[in-house]
């Protein structure tokens, strides 16, 4: 092995390379927030008495020039800037001095970088839910569209029972309501501002929590310090829930289509251009986007796991193993956005097949309608069981290829509005963020 | 090897007993919850004319003579039963003959048991709130005795900052109301009435979900049959979300018992008969209930993932893979009460130490204070960090070994009321079960 | 909740309930290895003069009484034993009194255990390896039987090129080789005696560990006594590895048997008895058996992760976490063996379909093969692509539905004797266990 | 949401950005090993006549020349190539037209990717060997160093035994040599060639795949072609217990460096520049390298768990799903690398402290040599214990603060030149890649 450091190796270069990781290029995600961070901190800091009025107005004009720049995509962390708070840091003291440092007074780099967290959280959660919700309303119109095309449903892999592209689209809508549960979790473990912590053990000076609870927008505070610092992983865990609860859905809608865009079942199919042909295998309709939606909702789906193994067995107080939790969160944020949109993408092309059940295999789907329907007809149960089954096995079962659901949630009774407003309510509980 | 079938073997027993697995024994959980959805099955069912009147008192008290048996703890599944569905159908026919059978018109053994793992679970996220509120409430009492009692604080493993008991034991408080958020939307997925949705398909009878629904106390109905279907999974891994959660809470505070108890922190202690010493030994005391939390913890943070494994990369449908479900959870759960249990009881017995800090490894702890009273006093910061660092190098430094940290959430102002008032909203989402 | 500790409870008997855990019931896997692992150590101890030639024969004596027990299958570990260790001493005691502890003399309960796992560890690999080689032979049989029945080849799940069942059956056999591979990395890190380690740190006794490693027919020894703890955990997870390995391979062979079941495919076929049907559904054979087959190995698939987050945070030495290693470990092991036994006893009964490719859905499976035959004959390739695409557009392709591959390991050419002795290779390094 | 396609997208774009993902990066890694492949395969099609000998020797000119680009460091994939398979073929076709294309006859890019891959992991596997056997070395050779330097040993996080930085050094050592058995199973996965199974279904023309075999120096071949195209997924899995293998031990060393360099330890210490510290908190010195060895092995650590839920419950066959697992692994096999280094680093630059046992809570550290030493003397064990346990009660045991230990991997007689030769032996059937 030709070790990097045999020749003429800088030890502090190596160690730097090591521990700063990926933190300058993570970092830019948490910028906006840092500077918005900051912004509170010091009109807190000037209402205690730590900064003059003069002063804040100074630091606050540089803060505002670097939001600015983060605005307009131009901002940069330096080569040797180890993270978000040293380039905010050495901007503002590169243009005001000593000035510039005491926008560190009565904070420490862990609650700055807490902070900076959950406002970052808070704006990728309200992403996640109005994708979720565009999702959603995308799935019920489906749903109603194709409402009277029918389908055969499966159970143990086995043709089952008649289902139809309605039940199937609006499944989704529904099942998405239950993520939205967690990531409204995930919303309230985010909503609390950990600023004032310092490094886990409260600061000395006398400030002001209430007060940059209130100019940072949320709803309330990580009150005890201990438990603020702990929330580094709390958070990330109940977000990873979050993250892997709609991978979940999202991986089961993706084997579903990649299993219908199977010749051997042939029920739905996509423009040419959303699948992979073969000239001479004209039958071929690789479903390259849902099987990559499979996966990648696979990885999401092992990010909490991830996470606990980050940080399970260490005692409380900060441990330089957070860091990773940002290179194990942030890419699966991104990764996240891009299944619903790639999701939302496919279903807005999808064809569905009519004619699917007229398909020998598909007969005796019916025969449980048909017994019902005897029953329903007044014969007994057990006496409409028993000529049906002898049909069956004499071959003369001819069933009527319709369904008569009626019920609540039913192929006839979709209950789409009841659905929507169950998904109304569960959003709800998700706030605006800053 | 010696295969059991090679002589004489019984195909049929084989199978029987590979595919039953464990449920025998682990449906007698849901034996209570089986019963209770019959009953509220069985009225809708007369309500809609499939049942007369007189048809279901009988089956209504056949039904109560098992739910006598259940309370009275004698309920036991027959060696040829398959599952909970199987018996108390058994039981009711034996008794009352074909009438018995007619409890499964218009259901299927895919909602009927979808209902019953929603009813046990409602019922255990009680007892997890009861269980997580009451632990709360130790903590914060703990908190409040020892707020005076200080700890050394640390970071990345090394003596940082005066901490306190009072913080110490207040944080893991307020860290459960993030679980109970993660609980809560375990909750609402689990208040969703699947009755109805039959083999996931739906049903061509006229049932009447919104009276089920209403009987059996659930806020509101999974609509959309294939998607009350798809809840299984879905609502475990909610559920597991919700355990892993707590699991990691306490397994923070079991390392942190395990790391305070070592000789070489010694900041608290426990009567000798909780932990494990040896008569040549006597300074040896070791944690094991601790370390066995610490480590049941872990095992408990691994559920989500085994829930991923199990229904990943599957079609929507009911696939016997979910069997499973119930042997990953069920004891998980059972886990996690005891958990509660020994850690309530563990704490309940705590020995707190004083004077702590007056060990001169903790010299240094007062530093930051120190700089921090000297800049409340007026001095620039920069000056007094530099007199700090240069008292410190001189060998000069003596620290006023107390602290007088006012800010919310800080040694001298813990907030518990507030804690506990936010700790009241994340609970109440959470109502009352069967 | 009601506390069971609230009224009159026992303090030690709490604990001591928490602490014993499954570990009377997970012992007794382990009685005979205990038995086993004090008879070399009394032999080695009255070598070095710590025991006398008289007392060995006495203490033998009552060690060969005990292990007649286990293997009559009458050992049972009483109500107040801790452990299998304590028991084994416990009946030494009684008939022998002082003498009875002298066994252990330059022993710890952690060298003791860590040598019962080796143990029982070795004698699971070999039980695994011969599960594995039979399901192994059974498959190359199979595979030679069917050897020209023909199968669609799926790739992205569409239907691509041709396949046979001798190549289905034979993938099988042959990337069990790949698992023994692993299992031969768990029998190795087995197959180091620890027995000498004492707990953790060696013992001031001159041990002959060299001694035991021969009376215990080990290969070698886990010569560091903290590597030798170590190996608590690390031996877990290597055979951990072996098991999940095995599991990911029996969990696609159960994939493939649910798909080729359903009738969307309808492959192959099973006996009435081994699937679960209706009699007005005579086409549903739900496949129970494999699909819990697949979830069972999904289970068994998570094993490396919840050993990893037992263990991993933990600085080296003992800690009382390990004991759940077996709690996670020895019902896995289980599992296995009854997936290798349930998944030969269903392929000792598949029924393989013919003319599955006279279906016209697999009509354009041979474009590939008559592009290569067209190039064999001299056509160049890109002409004679040219030609098929043309005629399979103009709707005249007539493939000779007839392959006739020749190379290593392709459908006419399965190189059944080169796998099988790659086989014997891998299996090779897993020797004769005690 | 802005929708990226909703004005003017380009769905073709909008798919090939998803479907292609970090491919154009990754595949980098691949490119030198498509060419050692694609030259395998030329030389092979021309000795079973599909290339003559002109055509073979163009091409391999042209191979040649971008074999040079790749080692001087110039090959990039073009933004519109879609893999390495695609940019090799288009430098071809570029150049020599037409006969570019040929270098695909009987293959393809199904059986070129494993190829590629299994090729690249052999190179990987022995890069891994050789930084685990440097490391393997610095241990051992500091375990000589500093093998009279004693330390606390601990057992539940308690002074249990005395241990010393021989033993300590030592152990990590060792346990390397149980990594090398799972990197041994990890060679012989990777050391098959699957070259020749094409689409996984194999070629109806006459490959010569023992030609290939040799020519690419594997020692055998996945003979089975649907084998070869599983050994996706198995070859990754293999490689990534290899991985988290080598992760586990390096979290245990990472751990127990973190402890040692808490100031309630103090047993070691770093320069101050591999440490972080703080001028008004001398006493600090922050282990972050450490800390973070110990979270990127926890990261590396949940691999094997990535490729099960990657790859579980599909059938056979090729699934785009696999595309993943390269993004999975190849950052996870850099940071292997650099965790070797940086450990090795750190364990270059270490300092043991002398004198640890004199501190007075390792007193009854000696209480169990002095029993064992008064056995050696004579006395029976229960009065020596018994009068050891009266000394320290009545306060007047006196330890000799020496261990003489000399049984085989004790701290008087460490086994460096056995365990050496253990690891020769472990390494030896890691062969030397192309």
């Amino acid at each position: 092995m030709a070790k990097i450091w045999d020749k003429g190796y800088d030890a502090d270069k190596l160690v730097s390379a090591f521990t700063v990781g990926k933190d300058r290029e993570l970092d830019l995600r948490l910028a906006k927030y840092d500077v918005l961070g900051s912004m509170a901190h010091i009109k807190m800091l000037t209402a205690i008495g730590l900064l003059e009025a003069g002063e804040e107005k100074i630091l606050r004009g540089g803060l505002q020039d670097i939001l600015r720049e983060i605005d307009n995509g131009n901002f940069r962390l330096d080569e040797d800037a180890e993270d978000i708070h040293s380039q905010v840091e050495a901007i503002l003291t590169q243009k005001f001095g000593e000035l510039g440092k005491k926008i560190h007074s009565g904070r420490s780099r862990n609650d700055q970088v807490l902070v900076d967290l959950k406002l970052f959280f808070k704006d990728e959660i309200r992403k996640m839910k109005d994708e979720a919700l565009e999702l959603f309303a995308l799935l019920q119109s489906l749903s109603e569209r194709f409402k009277d095309v029918l389908l055969p449903g499966y159970t143990h892999g086995q043709v089952a029972m008649p289902s139809s592209f309605g039940l199937w689209f609006g499944a989704y809508a529904e099942t998405l309501v239950d993520d939205m549960y967690v990531l409204s979790a995930a919303w309230k473990t985010s909503d609390q501002n950990p600023l004032g912590s310092a490094a886990g053990y409260g600061s000395s000076f006398p400030l002001d929590r209430e007060m940059t609870t209130r100019e940072l927008h949320f709803s309330t505070m990580s009150y005890n310090v201990i438990a603020a610092q702990m929330g580094r992983g709390k958070t990330e865990r109940t977000l990873a829930y979050a993250v892997a609860s709609f991978a979940s859905t999202l991986n089961k809608l993706a084997a579903d289509n990649c299993m219908y865009l199977s010749p051997n079942f042939g029920f739905i199919s996509y423009p040419d251009n959303l699948t992979t042909g073969s000239s001479i295998m004209p039958h071929k309709k690789n479903p390259d986007v849902w099987e990559l939606i499979r996966a990648h909702s696979n990885r999401l789906q092992s990010l909490p796991n991830e996470i606990s193994l980050l940080t399970t067995n260490l005692p409380h107080g900060y441990h330089r193993d957070f860091q990773l939790l940002k290179e194990v969160l942030f890419p699966a944020l991104e990764t996240l956005h891009r299944l619903f949109e790639m999701t939302h993408f496919m279903l807005e092309h999808v064809s569905v097949h009519n004619d699917i059940l007229s398909d020998a295999k598909y007969a005796y789907l019916f025969t449980v309608e048909e017994v019902n329907r005897r029953v329903l007809r007044g014969v007994p149960f057990r006496d409409a069981y028993k000529q049906v089954g002898e049909e069956v096995q004499r071959g003369t079962f001819h069933a009527e290829r319709t369904v008569h659901h009626t019920h609540a949630g039913s192929i006839g009774n979709l209950c789409t509005d009841e659905i929507r407003r169950k998904m109304e309510d569960a959003a709800g509980g998700i706030g605006t963020p800053l």
